[in-house]
């Protein structure tokens, strides 16, 4: 079968970019390309590889580099183009081109996919060509497919991942060793585990990009970055760890995919990416570090767990050379993988009437009646009270005690509408009594409302 | 787009087997019509459902149920068969010639795959029609899909699951419970969670069954249920389990599947089923109840998880539908799942072959030069010991104290070949000064050898 397949005619594949995980795609072609060869029915043969610095040595035979990525895509000879250069602008128009003319795609672009799937997925449709993207949501860990295939005869309700490495690394370090997010954040970027600008991790972007791929393809409906609903973990401080803690509970980045029923009836997706607080027992506690996992719940499956490493060059390459196996068998086949379904077209639910829990924690006046009053503002918004704990606030030592003196109310909610719990912080926040909201953080995970 | 898929010539589905899981995708099919419809580009017409007893009530028109499942297979408007009887000599013949005509079939029969894929997966090439069995192997739990495509691109080194839901269930409650074995197996018999007859669960086979699947589809080889090495758990003791904790491990029935190297070069597979010691802080330690987990160790992805539900009538009924979906879109799209793939042909490693880690319990005369008389044993045979631990063993209250007195050891063992740890048992139990070697089990899922 080996021979057979050897003589099959190759199929081309083209490789924009050629960082950690382009690397490590073309070691594994050249390294195991037997294998590939058996597993696709046909060989592979790699005619070029697009690099922005010609000059650099990649250990590749430099006829394979090339700085025109765009005659490169519309070669007669590429049958597959590998997008691994990142960024909007530059690849959007190769992969367009490249779709149009009937290659397929394998890319891991999740900032260009939770924009431009749709447009992308058109040019895909429109010649027969595939779009694959397992790689552009939590590294080698397969959730595209799972979602996509395994699950399609299913009702997905939720998704749920914590898909941003750097941010569980910050945040598990934060937890471990009791410092705070600033100073967890600078030892991060010196170990290589945050970015020089970590902006897109450290608020979410990243996060949100993947949710808004998640919600499409679990939801088949179109989800685009701009939709998510996004709060980044630069607030949080070690009293927030510290306190989630005291309940038994960790704080993760999380990625939110549902499906909602409007307050008027009628289906909506909701898409949200925050800290919140998880119980300990919950699967998604325990990942640490820079893994990653999806939690998926389905009316018929229940709850299924996808957990591995969710960056890097090696882990990557996996998902993207998976893709690539796929594409390939479908040009040798003649197939065709399960386009874009968007045909349930939900809207999506405004932050105001999604619902979760909240931990609220509050700086109030330490005196007779407080606690009453604080409790009735909850009431009066219709946001009902699951436990609450009141501890006095010591003065640290050297420093007068406060007058007058100050207590800390934790309260932790029932579910309530996202509307309910700002209407309550902004009206206790006027309270006289009430010195600061000190935070507010969701509480996700708990089954029992 | 709904509208153009329900005028598409309507994909004719046979059910053979009507039980739990029959049941629900009946239901399923009836209730999410339309999404089904949706997703695979066509509707579905379930054609007729076979049934050894006409005569029950179903709430299924009559018209549908047959006990003649040979002419409902045959028939020109199925398109695809989907077989839910369980049992090897009546779906084994049904299924041939269904897809011999080129229906394609999507079993959840364990039992039949890991003894006959080479023949269905013949007669599927030779009618170009689809072969699928996700739900053979850990219910809903994605793992052939991830396992066939998802990591096409990439070399699988290891798969370790809990595929067992029975056996899983009671060892976690006699971990919990303290209760011995025999105790714990009535119980879960009243509760549900083992059959009447639990020689399947219990001492391995069905683990075994799914063993030589996974590492078919995981090393592109044939292996079958005859090639697993297989132990259940009756043996395990309330005091393994013991034992277990004090070294911070659980005790868990295995499936593994891994590529090894022959000691006269070369690789082989190898598949085995055995109840193993885990440390608590391997991921699939926390597996619990009749959940299901599948680890994957692959050389770029690293190591994944796949977790989830591993029976039932809902999420078996899952994963059959997502097969289901797929076939009937392959239909309309004339399109073809990645048939079987055995390009690599694997020999199979002698267990003897294998090397694991041991964990022995010794009972041994309580004096002077016992121990380091068995730890010379270990060392003739050429296996290192790691850690030991000598017990005094106490006689149970109102009896008198043996005599002579006797001592308990406990050997664990560094990294040996199975055939050496065999050996120095079998030298070990022909020692004067050892009574008994009570329990030898493996150790699993250490990285430090």
């Amino acid at each position: 079968m080996s021979d057979a397949a050897a003589s099959v005619r190759p199929v081309g594949v083209a490789v924009l970019g050629m960082g950690t995980v382009g690397t490590e795609v073309i070691r594994y072609m050249t390294e195991h390309s037997d294998e590939l060869t058996a597993r696709i029915g046909g060989p592979l043969a790699l005619r070029g590889v697009a690099v922005r610095d010609l000059s650099r040595d990649r250990g590749l035979d430099t006829a394979l580099l090339t700085a025109d990525a765009e005659s490169l895509v519309v070669r007669d000879d590429v049958d597959v183009v590998v997008e691994l250069m990142g960024g909007i602008d530059v690849p959007r128009p190769l992969l367009l081109e490249a779709l149009r003319r009937g290659k397929s795609v394998v890319t891991a672009n999740k900032a260009l996919l939770a924009e431009y799937t749709d447009e992308l997925a058109e040019a895909a449709d429109g010649s027969g060509a595939d779009l694959y993207f397992e790689a552009a949501v939590a590294g080698a860990i397969p959730v595209i497919g799972p979602l996509r295939r395994s699950l399609a005869g299913d009702q997905i309700e939720r998704v749920v991942g914590i898909v941003n490495g750097t941010t569980n690394y910050i945040l598990s370090e934060m937890e471990s060793t009791g410092a705070d997010y600033a100073e967890t954040l600078a030892e991060a970027g010196r170990l290589g585990y945050a970015e020089a600008d970590p902006t897109a991790d450290v608020e979410g972007y990243d996060a949100a990009a993947k949710a808004a791929i998640l919600a499409s393809i679990a939801f088949h409906t179109r989800v685009t970055a701009a939709d998510v609903y996004r709060e980044g973990i630069s607030r949080i401080t070690s009293d927030d760890i510290e306190s989630a803690r005291d309940m038994d509970c960790t704080i993760k980045l999380l990625a939110i995919c549902e499906k909602v029923t409007r307050p008027e009836g009628g289906q909506a997706v909701s898409a949200r990416v925050y800290p919140a607080l998880l119980p300990l027992t919950h699967p998604l506690a325990s990942v640490n570090g820079a893994y990653n996992a999806v939690v998926v719940e389905a009316e018929a499956a229940g709850r299924l767990m996808f957990y591995g490493q969710g960056a890097g060059g090696a882990p990557t390459a996996s998902a993207v050379l998976g893709d690539l196996v796929a594409a390939a068998r479908n040009k040798v086949l003649r197939g065709r993988a399960p386009g874009e379904s968007t045909y349930a077209a939900l809207p999506v639910a405004p932050m105001g009437e999604v619902s979760t829990r909240y931990h609220v924690r509050l700086r109030v006046a330490d005196r007779q009646g407080v606690l009453a009053q604080v409790a009735a503002e909850f009431s009066t918004h219709g946001v009902s009270i699951a436990q609450v704990r009141q501890t006095e606030v010591e003065a640290p030592e050297g420093v007068e005690a406060t007058e007058p003196p100050t207590a800390e109310l934790t309260v932790l909610t029932h579910r309530a509408s996202e509307r309910a719990l700002a209407d309550t912080v902004a009206a206790l926040a006027d309270q006289e009594a009430v010195t600061a909201v000190t935070s507010v953080i969701r509480l996700e995970g708990v089954d029992n409302e």
